[in-house]
């Protein structure tokens, strides 16, 4: 393993992205991103995503200088047009209008469109409860899921992501696919050769099969949680993707035609203001919030991003690995070619 | 059993309202929604509550003429205060604001409080579909719910409810609790005597638990789809509770006090306008949205409301049929005491 401080990681996730093409304000957003991945022990989203982004860009799948313009859309609405760059760059775009909405109006929805997505939800949502906001975030993906009582691919992995602020203390964040698992997770055990337990997905017919390769190749995905997993699916569907304008998991999986790049297509954000629910009992209510979460710590039950925070603990104070082969194949993209 | 066409089955839900003290817009307002419960095939929200709201007058647990207060409470929030009557009115006087905020600003919230609440949420979700607009509602319970992970309730059942316009169609709509199950269904298989399937409920250590005298009273239910069900369980927790200053699902049983009434608590609708995300473009967009439909029901997969709206075009045909044991009991109250 390599041992790298935030810094290092920071500056080799930027410097790899800059002399690949990306201009200096997405890669600058994108290390950003990747940096805090790698930092919360989210290996997935940390920054061996780098090799995907400069991947995306040898394929002509992603606007490595595209400038996102932002749209006042309406009162308690922010777009932001992507133009086809990474999602990052047009989120810190949009996030000051939408927190300004948020406060004015009491609640406001970010649309970004037409971007490229691979980035955790829930490091946008810690921008938006470091403001003192309640956030929900919405995405499609490629369409790999099933809907219940069916076998064949509709919805992408389409996560829901939430966050809630808690004054000195790290937020109250979840940010979970809607599917049973990450493709990835399936993929894994298809290089391995081992079966996937029951309940991740489907064959041709729909009926339940644990053959990585006949799920992925085959039959779908299944989204978590049966009928009421699948309506939430649908909903991320429809309310991240035509409400907004912009391409659903199919869609976005055409769009892609083989390339297997990133999703293309939009992501909704909705911001929520205590302080214009609650004036001055804000500060009341909120000690009241944290009953709940005493209530479910103090019977042994975890908190969802407990585990990323004590990693980011450690990670501030010892840096992070990353494997000795990912770190060759990073520095591999600093040569000139 | 015993037939009644709608008119009937609303004229006698009123009259047993009026009749037991609730002012006539409350009668109405309740006598709607039991009324399109038994309509849609849903007994469970359908006249046998009717039961159950003169119960909760006659223990003194909802104000029986209370006049819901509309307070503007920012430019994209109403608020109402039910006064401790039946949500029904509440939302009632609360939707036209709720509907002019989401059409002037793209994106709206109504926060009904200290409102006593058993009507489904679907009821209220229709509203805003008819209005052409997209919705969502929340609202906590009683605390019968432990955490992923935990063995003593913090959470109600919880449910969450959306909505989405389809034009010359009936709305897609779903509706259900974050618990596994509802808990009137642990109820009958406690009263059968029969065990219960694993996975909805665990006893006093945490452990699962199959015997529903176990799960009751010892206890706690879980909610569906493990470790995210329960994040969002926690979730309307927190967006219908503090968020809006009213109770949690914990401080609403504590509230009841063992009488069994309703919960007294709060509820949260959010409301997001197609025509103000997409302008001119909206119908082209609402056409994608079927495609998601066709995609799902193309593959013989079902819609969350499909059986309720077939049940609604046989009721209006037909009426509805109620047991006979429920139709004298609903008769009773009728009399004078």
């Amino acid at each position: 393993m390599t041992r790298l401080t935030l810094d290092q990681a920071h500056d080799l996730a930027k410097s790899i992205l800059l002399h690949n093409g990306f201009s200096p304000a997405h890669a600058n957003a994108v290390a950003d991103t990747v940096t805090a991945g790698e930092r919360d022990g989210c290996a997935s989203h940390g920054l061996y995503r780098v090799l995907g982004c400069v991947a995306s860009r040898k394929a002509g799948k992603v606007e490595a200088d595209a400038a996102p313009e932002v749209i006042d859309q309406a009162p308690s609405i922010v777009r932001v047009d992507a133009a086809g760059g990474f999602s990052q760059l047009a989120f810190q775009a949009g996030l000051p209008l939408l927190v300004d909405k948020a406060r004015a109006n009491g609640i406001a929805a970010l649309a970004i469109n037409r971007c490229v997505h691979f980035s955790a939800l829930w490091v946008e949502i810690e921008q938006l409860t470091e403001a003192g906001l309640v956030a929900l975030a919405f995405t499609p993906s490629h369409a790999w899921v099933a809907p219940a009582g069916g076998n064949r691919p509709v919805f992408g992995t389409n996560p829901i992501a939430f966050g809630w602020p808690r004054p000195g203390r790290e937020p109250f964040v979840f940010d979970f696919a809607t599917s049973a698992i990450a493709r990835g997770e399936i993929e894994l055990h298809r290089r391995a050769g081992k079966a996937i337990p029951e309940g991740w997905g489907v064959d041709a017919q729909g009926q339940p099969s644990t053959d990585p390769n006949v799920v992925l190749d085959l039959g779908a995905m299944l989204t978590f949680g049966g009928h009421k997993g699948s309506a939430l699916a649908a909903m991320v569907e429809l309310i991240a993707g035509p409400l907004i304008g912009d391409l659903t998991s199919a869609e976005s999986l055409a769009h892609d035609a083989g390339s297997k790049s990133s999703p293309y297509h939009g992501e909704l954000i909705i911001a929520l203001d205590p302080q214009r629910f609650l004036g001055g009992a804000t500060e009341q209510h909120l000690a009241r919030a944290e009953q709940v979460f005493e209530s479910i710590q103090g019977q042994g039950a975890r908190l969802p991003s407990q585990r990323r925070y004590e990693a980011r603990v450690r990670s501030r104070e010892e840096g992070v690995e990353i494997p000795e082969a990912l770190y060759h194949d990073l520095k591999a993209l600093l040569e000139w070619e």
